[in-house]
């Protein structure tokens, strides 16, 4: 019953270096620490990504919009680099890592592996985020712009997004 | 920049047992492992729920509704169990752990803790999930059922749901 935590929001992971990169998506992302900044992010052993991680050490969380969604699927249902050719994104590089940022997502989190382990069916990789960059209308004053359709997961197909209403305690 | 992964969904963490009982908010839960089913939650040492968690070895995430969005906040903002008078919660107890679960939440997930690691300002929890309990509506067809308000984060004293639209790829 692991959909009671759900809808999560959904990332793209892009792995590899220039010549061999991939993209997957992941819902299972979140923040250990405020500062220095440190997140983890849990993929399964079978992916691509698992085995690119591995030997780069090194990864990029995006943060696609609505308007990604396709391009969100396609990462999340086929396996292997030849999937890019089929996606509408184009690589930008990026500032501390050799994987590629993603030139059309809202955020980029360049992050290096300061640790690598298995629970259960899925490696957990805990990481250093080294630079962001990001759409500066997408999170002016420090919070996101809910004008811009941040993606989160339901269930296998579907997804859905944010009311752009603010509520306060 | 952590506002870059935002808006994130928002959790209460239920420590302690029947004696002393504490609740607090936490933005960075993530699932970890699907089968067996194993989450994390990142929690600052300075937080009262943080030495609960080490004493019992065991907590509860409770999935709260829009309609506990003050309870989320008093959980969030005051420091010690003090606050529970101070909110409109009650307690059930679970079935696998000694920490009791929130009737009035939409899920409460027991949860024993297997790793404890700091990371940054944080210490990273990794527990094993070893009973659901959920309210049956809003999780129909094994989906979160959106008619039920879910509450993400924004920043501060901000957040908002999710549009009852399902957008599929």
């Amino acid at each position: 019953m692991i959909r009671v935590l759900y809808p999560l929001r959904t990332y793209l992971i892009v792995s590899g270096g220039k010549k061999e990169t991939n993209v997957m998506t992941a819902d299972w992302v979140t923040i250990i620490s405020r500062n220095p900044f440190i997140i983890c992010v849990s993929i399964a052993p079978t992916r691509y990504t698992h085995k690119l991680i591995r030997k780069y050490e090194e990864f990029v969380i995006s943060v696609p919009s609505m308007e990604m969604l396709k391009d969100v699927w396609i990462a999340g249902t086929e396996s292997g680099p030849g999937k890019i050719s089929r996606m509408k994104i184009s690589f930008t590089p990026s500032k501390t890592v050799e994987t590629p940022s993603i030139s059309e997502a809202l955020a980029n989190l360049e992050c290096k592996v300061i640790e690598a382990k298995d629970y259960g069916d899925h490696t957990l990789f805990v990481a250093n985020v080294t630079n962001v960059t990001y759409k500066s209308d997408a999170f002016k004053g420090d919070r996101p712009n809910l004008r811009y359709k941040f993606i989160a997961h339901l269930a296998l197909n579907e997804f859905t997004t944010f009311e752009e209403k603010v509520y306060t305690p």
